[in-house]
């Protein structure tokens, strides 16, 4: 059986480190205090209440700690709910460490960047992969560590990368199934048209969303990136402006935040292949957390859908 | 420059032999009677009248009849319209065929069938192996002249099994690149999604919809034979259930005809394929009508956007 | 005054035999474990909390059990909720039943029966009539036990039967007005329309949706359905194709989970004679339970709506 | 076959009287002027086009005069038109009266009058009785000869007096099957709820919307028309604060015009027979036209859907 | 720093008289009875608990019974609480009344008059100004007093007639921009537009809708108003209808409570002005309780979205 | 009565000179060839149709072209058609101009340009009156002659500027209404919001979308031009972001164009009066050609309503 916090069942008992993603001061209707935490590992979270707390307690049990806890996973409204029967803070010999408790990309970095670079490499347009080129120079750290979303698909560290690495395999093969496809238009597309999220999110670890990215969005904070790159680097001519309208058109309509829906053959493609990622990401993860004849937990980002997993799947 | 009607510009004249469609007389002003005629060949249609017509001619210029015609072409309501110079049925000793003046898919039958064949032979999954066998057994001609549909995409003859087979080769693909596809499933589900349309339609030159496919629709006619076939050759299990699923889930959402979303990893791949093949198929053929610089005409089926072709795309 | 749990006030003391729907373990805040109930009888349903039980109760205390409890009715968070004083298992010698404690429908099963075999003999279409006796004969027992809808309508036992009896009065009336009507087409539509439920819905007592339920919905399974039956009587003719198209047609719309709208008067007539008796069902007793001058509880399945009683009803 | 213009085919001769319902001065390509008429008789109207006018034609062919007219129907752009050899304006010695060309419902008005005068009689409730025979009194010769609708339903003479005796029908047949209705208010509600028509509309042989009528609409005419009607009679009490409601919600939701939703359940009912009463007006009408096998011209007023005749219909 | 619970942070202790809104009894998990109170003064409201509450305690702490209370604001579940450490009623001798712990409109009742007033005498249209005046006779005191509205905007004293106010304040500057406006039109829609409020809503401390206001809404019972006193001033004339449809109209849409959209250019400005003064009430009261940098919470009546304080404003 | 195409009125005779708006050739049923015209002055425009025409009237007969004409208003298909008697290419010595024949705004440009200035002097916030500075200097001479759209508002000569100033104007007074708006961001989101029109948009004659209209749409054009112009003049700050989100949301939602709804006061302030505005411009005009107790033309715009002139309007 699988270990770690999201692959847990009622009734298991629990012994092991794992890190305070949230932790929020309550009181009880005995009038003492109580702290909500929220707990993670690199496989899922579960919410904990540690009751009858003393003032010291919260200045140790703060988010982005890592604790020692033994307990039980409960159900309370429906709900798993870690019942703690001890808790310590990790020390410096513990040899624990936040990274080890974030989900990863199950793909290396080393990996991601070549695959990447190589796609750079069959470009052969020089004003597309000049800009493709100084935005992966621009921001090739945070690409390697930012996550795709806050949450719903690829919300963990490397994320964004793998999944323009992800979509990049996507198009190399529809190119050979449909040759009419300018390959060069679909690749910069793909790698441009989420970097916006390095300013829309603010962060790897805990993220949520920048003042920049709550009232711009990351996909007009792109278009005016790409605009300003191919001012820098003194490009002209239409490869800047459908770039601009690859990235603008990729939520593929209006009320999902492109004002223009794709009118170039490769923006929708792009807005399709980024579909088929995304999906393919959350339906793995959902599925391969239950057996056969079980269905998923709801998907928020699929329509609020529990996915079936039939009886001839083998686990 | 190609020929055929579909790529005439205002002004050509033409002189060659054409399909007449539709017929309709009408009355004009002076009140004499005349036809209206759609003609076509095989890259596409247009409008001419036949003035002044007498009794005989009304039933010399009948549909699926060819004729002998020259004219040039004009607009009228902004629209392209054949003026008729000179117009004379085709005789046996011209050597022209109605099969001559439509479209065709771009892969031959032979190839078709191949593919099809060799897909069904990659299939492990006994059950579903022996449906999909049974019903390619059952319906093979059918199948391989139909169109996909009456029109938008795949509009064509063999237009059916050529759509199947470019979805296969998606499908594939994406298994290498999304291991925990269940191949099989998704394969089964290709193959007959859209089986129901050979009767919904009504057959291949003049397709419309039949009683049948007017009062039920392709998807619950294939739902129920997929029933009706699983029981004759006594399968149970639970991939009848789910193959139904696929087939009635494949249009992803109540609005557009599956009572159920797609609640199946496959379903939803299947969905999602069988978007991209149709969309591939419209946006190619419009926008090889089209020059660099322009946008193609409306595409209905696709929310009625106009496609640009940039300036970079070789012609 | 009314006698049931459904009709219990805040304040008003308890003391009878109950029956346990749902129970639920939890912990609380002191640490201790304690049981959520949901408690029923024919009239309605009540929350009840178990606090600080023993491993012992947890096994005793389990969904289908009657217990004799006495206690008293309290509000919390704006719902009812049943204080629990004393509680006990039931015995056999106590002479109660599951039976007692469900809600029935108004008329008796001979009674429902009778209306449909009537209703059945007025019919003069013989493939009709054959289809429709042949169901009738395949599934009335559990036609005469299931519920119509698992909540909302005639959600209790023979819910299904009094529907369809409902709506032949409504259809018998409504043919005397309008002599258009083809009576044999909508009685049989009335008959069949939602017997794809006895596959859908799990049973009688706790009733959930099956995985075909969930997969397919009754719709396309009852399309099925009436076409293999119509094959193992080998019937032909239109009868048939009508009959599945009222069946898929019945909700009315696309989103209300029909393919196709009603394209025939009496598939029209049945999608509101449909409307009409679940919502007099769901109206008649809402509005039962509260006084004039008063307001119901929000009903979902009617928008959300409040229904008020005027001064001027009589209770 | 049924005579009359309505049930004309397409090269059928014409020779008999006519009704002019509209009449537009055109100007033809050869420069010389033309009429287009709207000609009419109770079962239908058609399109003529009368050529080469002279200025006194102007003057003699003119909405609301009846012609003498021989021709033959004709087929253009797709609708029948009829081709004109000879008119002549009727001479009184003709014999022939505009009434005899207007559409009539199908139930007399001594008739209709006295289903009415029943109805209100069975009232026992005094405040709502004496509303609607105050109504009944105050409009009866209006309410005898207007249309229901200006198109749609029940858009002919006295058609809103027949609209309101059917739905009567089966209202009384609903309350004995379902006796907890109020069946005083349901009777009171149906007589009033579209009494606002007689304001709303211009009148009964060329009906449009009055100005009050699109600045207002019918509804809080009427609910208007309530207010003051009670304050006059002197009528206190919640009965007429019911009925308000019962006017102000019978299209059921705020998009089709009802501010407030039914919230009193004879308003729902009202909502409910008021909509198979309009429905089944059309499509006995629409069916009527056509021969078993074949769809009905799209109806706009039940979703531009066509309807279907089975084959097992008797013409 | 600003006084009042409105302002108040997590973590403040609390020392004051405030108002009793509402009081819910409830049982604990302990068994013992509490109250859930909640509590206002003129800047806000707050949630708190009162634990082991005695059966005296239940008719001293009564909605709109003022209380002395000392505690402490703690978070339960992400809102705010009061923590009650000692909490008695207030005594004649405190010197406190229930006016002073409900919010006003920063307007005194005497300049509102006023400048109602001059707008009327403004007016030169004497049928307008004669309707305007009377029911300015009619519901002086009600206006002075009332809410525009149960909560979202100018929900407080005098909030009714500050909502006019302020609006014809606008009125009069975009008459000075577009000189088109028929003024008097404009200004007496403004004035009557929501009068049916008085009728719609149950009074000033404690608002909630009346019967009327559940079943017919204000615009209704409005548009009566004014046909009636149309009457009984015996007033003619198409001011009147045009009266009627500004108030009829004013919501904009169907779908929001107005079945006639405007369809009169002072229609029109009218709804346009009461969305301008009622977001500018929810925003500036919002924008007001944050520091700049940060957001306001989610206001609901504005699609729930929160506003931000840019940095460069200043407190 | 006023003079000019859009004042005309079926009948009336035409003697003028007329510009060309399109032109465009067809042939007629008698095999001849025409020009459909589409003729315009300042006040409207008209369709015309040309017959009998030679190959040397295409080549002079041409869009942008001035012709003296004789003629008759007449009505086709019920919509006004000039009947041509007479007509002649205008020559040198006739002493017109196309500037003659355009509709312009009524504001001199002298006078809007001071507006602008006056504003712009206005402003304390140093960042945004640099940035608004700049932009007017850069674009001061196209912002002068650009219509603010290509119909429905504004849309004649100087019509983006006109609409600019109308909407400073609103601001001014809105300011003094509510003194907690920022004057300086409202009038420079005001002067800013469509300046991407200037880019969007073709020109002023025959006014159309560019390709980069067509692909991004003037809101992320001039998203885009805000960054690089604020990069230029080094301006740093929150400015530049909040300018920014004024010019995206300022369409009010997404569906209408704005990825980002608006989330500061000024925004939402911004979009409400660019809709009254834009309102009050086509409601104005439309209604100045009806008569009192006349309906406008459908406003498309304006979601197809039709506006009504009360009587008591004085022309």
């Amino acid at each position: 059986m699988r270990k770690g916090i999201g692959y847990a069942n009622i009734g298991d008992s629990f012994d092991d480190f794992i890190l305070i993603k949230e932790a929020a001061r309550g009181v009880a209707s005995n009038g003492k205090a109580f702290l909500t935490l929220i707990l993670r590992d690199a496989t899922g979270e579960i919410e904990a209440k540690l009751w009858d707390i003393k003032k010291e307690d919260e200045e140790v049990f703060l988010p982005e700690k890592i604790v020692r806890l033994t307990g039980e996973i409960n159900q309370f409204r429906g709900k798993a709910q870690l019942k703690i029967f001890t808790i310590r803070p990790a020390q410096p010999t513990d040899g624990v460490h936040v990274a080890d408790f974030v989900e990863k990309a199950p793909v290396e970095k080393d990996i991601l960047i070549e695959k990447l670079t190589e796609a750079i490499f069959e470009m052969k347009n020089p004003a597309m992969q000049r800009i493709v080129r100084a935005f992966i120079k621009k921001y090739q750290d945070a690409l390697l560590t930012y996550p795709a979303a806050s949450k719903n698909h690829h919300e963990y560290v490397s994320g964004l990368a793998h999944h323009v690495v992800s979509m990049l395999g996507i198009a190399k093969e529809l190119y050979t199934l449909y040759p009419q496809i300018n390959k060069d238009l679909l690749y910069a597309g793909i790698i441009l048209h989420d970097l916006g999220k390095l300013k829309e999110l603010s962060g790897v670890v805990t993220t949520s969303y920048t003042i920049e990215g709550k009232l711009l969005g990351h996909i007009p904070i792109m278009v005016e990136e790409i605009g300003i790159m191919a001012k820098e680097l003194q490009i002209e001519g239409e490869e800047v402006l459908i770039l601009q309208h690859l990235v603008l058109s990729h939520h593929g309509k209006a009320e999902w935040g492109s004002p223009k829906p794709p009118l170039i053959r490769e923006a929708e493609l792009l807005h399709l292949i980024d579909l088929i990622d995304a999906k393919m990401n959350m339906l793995n993860r959902a599925l391969d957390k239950v057996k056969p004849g079980e269905f998923t937990e709801r998907l928020f980002a699929m329509d609020n859908r529990q996915f079936y997993k039939p009886l001839f799947e083998e686990k």
